[in-house]
């Protein structure tokens, strides 16, 4: 620690650097100021706010403000609960198998139904397989590598092959895959092209942990929406979840009917719902900050204005990409391109250049644009807090370094 | 969001406040001054301290350090493994039972022995209760409520009905039990004690959420130390676990041997080990400021410092109670006291006087003495943060109020 700690906050260094991460990552510079000074001091209580009790009237007016910012911005209807718990993605990829294999089948009196996967990158890839784990009968409906050999392009909702309805506990989907800069193209999963009966008695479930805010998705078509918020919402340490309520009530006894394992206490959804997040002592300072977050964007025209700027963003960059006669070359398919996580390769994957091109970004304070370590090649994550004219400045020196190594 | 944010932090009230929350609780306010800045900018990287990759160097120093801290805090043996995770303590209630019965079977070739449980209060209460829940076979070798009708005296190991040792998965007891006020005496739960094959075969597990760092622990003679940081450590949102690598190595498949179930993934310890905390995105938050206050801990004479500082605030009111002639009493018995949580009854329970008391501390700043609402009565806590003087201002306060209301 350096002492004396500094009571006046130094961020001169922050509008050097241009942070591309892909999560955690950049985050409102007002929200982090604020959450500076409610750490010290919240709101001239003289207690910080990680020393609050989490039980406190302060502390819930932090999760109800937080809460109700959330179900503004995505229209969340009445019916639905919004859930802050821990554990992240990872997490959620055990619970929503568990809490869904005993909804269905307590839901239709039977053993639990088969849960369908719409595989389409690296995260669903492991939500599938942590599925089959907690003892599910699994299906790929569709797996793009397979199919492809590799991530890149999502197929159509009619090339899926589904279970049947009556025998299906969940369709799950990943709405933006980060490691492949595989995204739903908007308005997101085409849920009116699934079959009729599908779609009326099938839980559809969405990890949304990397474009949740940047495009209005169509709550009332899911039963379960999630995304960890260390992406375009906060801090690491939070998970959110949009759960229907009826999904919640329909849990008898926290555990698979029929012989399937009991659900450990904190994974169960109900559990939760029932505390209103307070079952076990919440994640404070990271749900404070999405809060904060959630403000700032209702302050920048919403989801609607979110979503301006990411086909903004991301229009600039993949036309860049376009452009340079395949000096960059995208690695997904034109229909299945992230607005979030562009990936692309340098003449035809050329490691020697494509570590230039990340030394070069760094010289311009430009960070964190090498690909996943499991893909390759570059990645630039254009999340929320990246402003249009963030882009740009990383549009201009891919311009620069094009213009000096092409040819 | 107040606009525009402050960048210079306004501490004036801290020290008007003493917070003696439960937890979360108190945290040293130069942690919270170097938290603030690094949440802008860490270390002049121009990136906050969440917007860091957790994959950076940058974040591994810090996953380093705060490692390397504790270890020098607690003298943890290098054959034990420094852990960070999600969930808290209830989420540990679930995973201990689950990870220790896959170790058991797995060790002894046969079905998961029996999960000894010392239940001395409300926490280990709902730790067995769990432990049930996932399907172990509990025994509560002690139940001080069955006994007494309440918590209030740990009984002493002689009287303790332990499991035959070779039957037997772990022996799980709650270092200090925050809601009844109920602490093992120091030097801790005196392991000696036990039968020679019960402590040569048995692992013992211990849930030290709320008095870690207060006194020495032999870590040695346990299998796994848990605790969740929001009392002695830091901002609630991770859990550290200390955990025997031999425990770790030997989980073979993942899943409880013999039938039982498999274990969702992120609870699962060999996962958290081999891949240095970071098999998921962790709280970097809470992980730094917690290691923030080891330094700061290692600074103020480290755990000899704070065993000592600890005994003389406990000392301080609990004679001031003793010395009450009645007024005050202690709900706990004289050797279970804990030194953390001082829970007390004014007037043999009069709850009205109770509230004016909570009242009369709130008027002089000192704020969350109220009892847990389970229990009632007052409840003061000690943790780390807390100082001597803070201390003597609470007994003034207590002197005060009885001198105006007794007699």
């Amino acid at each position: 620690m350096s002492f004396p700690p500094p009571t006046t906050l130094d961020t001169s260094n922050r509008s050097r650097i241009l942070n591309l991460g892909a999560g955690p990552s950049s985050l409102p510079t007002s929200v982090l100021l604020q959450s500076a000074q409610d750490l010290l001091d919240y709101k001239g209580t003289g207690i910080g706010l990680c020393e609050l009790s989490h039980r406190s009237g302060t502390f819930k007016q932090i999760l109800d403000s937080a809460e109700s910012d959330l179900r503004s911005l995505l229209s969340i209807p009445e019916d639905y609960a919004v859930l802050f718990t821990q554990g992240g993605g990872t997490e959620q990829f055990s619970a929503t198998a568990l809490n869904l294999l005993a909804y269905d089948a307590a839901r239709h009196g039977r053993a639990p139904g088969t849960l369908d996967y719409a595989v389409t990158g690296s995260w669903s890839s492991k939500a599938i397989k942590e599925g089959e784990r907690m003892g599910g009968r699994v299906k790929a409906v569709t797996d793009s590598k397979k199919r492809d050999g590799k991530f890149g392009r999502i197929a159509p909702i009619e090339e899926w092959e589904l279970s049947p309805a009556s025998e299906c506990a969940m369709l799950y989907y990943c709405d933006n895959e980060t490691v492949d800069g595989v995204e739903f193209p908007s308005p997101g999963l085409p849920i009116h092209q699934l079959p009729d009966d599908y779609r009326k008695n099938v839980p559809i479930v969405a990890d949304c942990s990397s474009n949740i805010l940047s495009r209005p998705i169509d709550v009332a078509a899911h039963s379960l929406i999630f995304f960890g918020a260390q992406k375009n919402v906060g801090p690491p340490g939070v998970t959110i979840l949009i759960a229907r309520k009826s999904l919640l009530a329909r849990h008898p006894d926290e555990s698979i009917p029929f012989g399937g394992p009991r659900i450990p206490t904190t994974l169960v959804y109900k559990n939760l719902a029932d505390n209103s997040s307070l079952y076990n002592t919440p994640p404070m300072f990271s749900i404070h900050v999405s809060g904060l977050v959630f403000r700032h964007l209702i302050e920048q025209g919403g989801v609607k204005g979110a979503e301006q700027r990411s086909s903004e963003k991301a229009q600039l960059v993949y036309s860049t990409i376009d452009e340079s006669k395949g000096f960059y070359e995208g690695t997904t398919s034109a229909t299945s391109r992230s607005r979030m996580n562009v990936t692309f390769r340098i003449k035809g994957g050329d490691d020697g250049l494509e570590g230039k091109f990340v030394e070069f970004c760094k010289e311009r304070g430009i960070e964190q644009v090498k690909g996943h370590r499991s893909v390759g090649g570059i990645r630039a994550s254009l999340y929320n807090a990246i402003s249009v004219d963030d882009a740009k400045r990383l549009v201009e020196a891919m311009r620069e370094f094009c213009g000096q190594h092409s040819g």
